[in-house]
């Protein structure tokens, strides 16, 4: 017999077809439970303003939704980046074994070769923290090691520092960041890395977040191995090639993907946090009575016709 | 310019060319200072009786170390299992997203094709927990949410709970699992699963951990992620397969892998979990002041020449 590890898998980028709520579903709940439940009001669309489309050959698409609540100045500049088609024919340079997978001009050493964005800038003033003021933040209560609180905020694994007043992305699974060299203002979204492995939680407050991908992680944590120091491809074919990246709102609305996120700041995004700190799968014997922030997925799923 | 995302990266599994120790570190410490000062006492080699080679096409080999003193049971069935060839010819049939790969006989489900192991079992009593008396554990300070205590142990990210008197395998990044089905005795280790994303704590407790990839871990996490459901391949085609599992103990010494791991219960691993709960290398501004259990690398090496 063929095993299933897990009867309610870590349904990360899952498309939920169905959202057609059944008879009240006994206690205790499931995942599967409570987005069944849920209502058409649980979740939210993509702006397009905000939602990148990373291309690779054969059809291959990412979509990144970006975070301009925690980054404006970077996200502004990554909109402008895309807008003029810096990204186009750059390409996936760095993949590195439960770490990142980056891209970005893999001539970008050579100021002779290098691609000068016309208007996007190369460097920016680093937006690692923001003031928690302002922020609409939903807690969780479970502890974390790496700051005083965490949850969600604006629909992204974030945490919060009380005390100093600031709050920050976290850097989990499918986060995406702006590559900096040693100065701390040699980032700007024009390199940018997507976290293919164990939560490195050490990097947030050092480096700016500028959002996540919500759909095809498998295209960028499947790419081979560089083997290179820190993953970085050591032959020039080697590198991936990158077709374009296209922000939303400049792609012909028939060919946008149409998906929704699970909204965070809902109840029913409260009752899924639980269900994840204590599975009620037939299959699971302990419940952990913790969840890990990184390891509450966030739902997408393509949204019911109308 | 091509921006290196940080200075000092998570450097599983690299092979560490150079041991030599130059001149005294000024502190605060580096990984790769506390690397360099190791001696040869900080490093054990690998058991043959606990080391299986997992072949794939194209001579791709994955090594895997076993943990008898967690799942004495279930290693010495493996052993059986692999010294029988019962693996040779199955394949890996699931891989699926930030979470696992998982092999097995493909035909499991089919009574009639299925595989029979000649003296190995098929199902075995869980291992999920064990005494925690008697098991030497190097606690870390660091907090969890999973756990009461974490820390390490014969080499392993392990777990503690002091009130129980319990100590368990920790799920991480690499973590080997012997797949079951909805009772906790229907696994046995004839299917196995490698964690391939961030690490699924919630598992733990739950299921037998075996032990962990200590190389080749880029030949799973890369494989193309199944499109069924909990990420089995839907075709038989699309299965990997799987030309042997050997016992290193079975496998010429000529053609065995030389490989090295930093102990976990000396100084100098004290000194490496340090590097990673407060980074000092020069690219990090704001240092954790923690470090997540499987954050912590166990260092591998090739030995240096005698």
């Amino acid at each position: 017999m063929t095993l299933a590890l897990t009867a309610a898998a870590f349904a990360l980028a899952t498309a939920w077809a169905q959202t057609t709520a059944g008879p009240a579903p006994a206690k205790p709940m499931t995942m599967t439970d409570v987005l069944a439940a849920a209502s058409a009001s649980d979740w939210r669309t993509l702006d397009p303003e905000n939602t990148l489309y990373l291309e690779l050959d054969g059809g291959r698409r990412v979509v990144i939704e970006l975070a301009p609540a925690f980054a404006p100045q970077h996200a502004a500049n990554i909109r402008t980046l895309a807008r003029e088609g810096y990204y186009d024919g750059l390409a996936i340079v760095r993949s590195q074994e439960n770490y990142v997978v980056q891209w970005g001009d893999p001539n970008g050493d050579d100021e002779a070769k290098a691609k000068a964005p016309k208007r996007g800038k190369r460097a920016l003033a680093p937006e690692f923290v923001r003031d928690a003021k302002g922020l609409a933040f939903t807690r969780i209560p479970d502890i974390d090691g790496y700051a005083p609180e965490v949850g969600f905020a604006h629909g992204f694994h974030a945490a919060r520092d009380p005390k100093r007043g600031e709050a920050w992305l976290a850097h989990c699974y499918a986060s995406v960041g702006a590559g900096r060299g040693m100065t701390v203002d040699s980032g700007s979204g024009a390199e940018l890395y997507v976290v293919i492995g164990n939560a490195p939680r050490h990097l947030d407050r050092n480096i700016t977040l500028v959002g996540r991908v919500v759909q095809g992680m498998e295209h960028l944590s499947t790419l081979p191995r560089g083997t290179g120091p820190l993953g970085f491809y050591e032959k020039p074919e080697q590198n991936v090639p990158i077709r374009s990246i296209r922000l939303a709102a400049e792609v012909a609305a028939a060919e946008r993907v149409k998906l929704e996120i699970l909204r965070t700041d809902t109840e029913t995004f409260t009752k899924l946090v639980e269900t994840r700190r204590n599975r009620r799968d037939d299959w699971f014997k302990v419940p952990a009575g913790h969840v890990e922030l990184c390891n509450v997925p966030i739902p997408v799923r393509v949204p019911p016709n109308p």
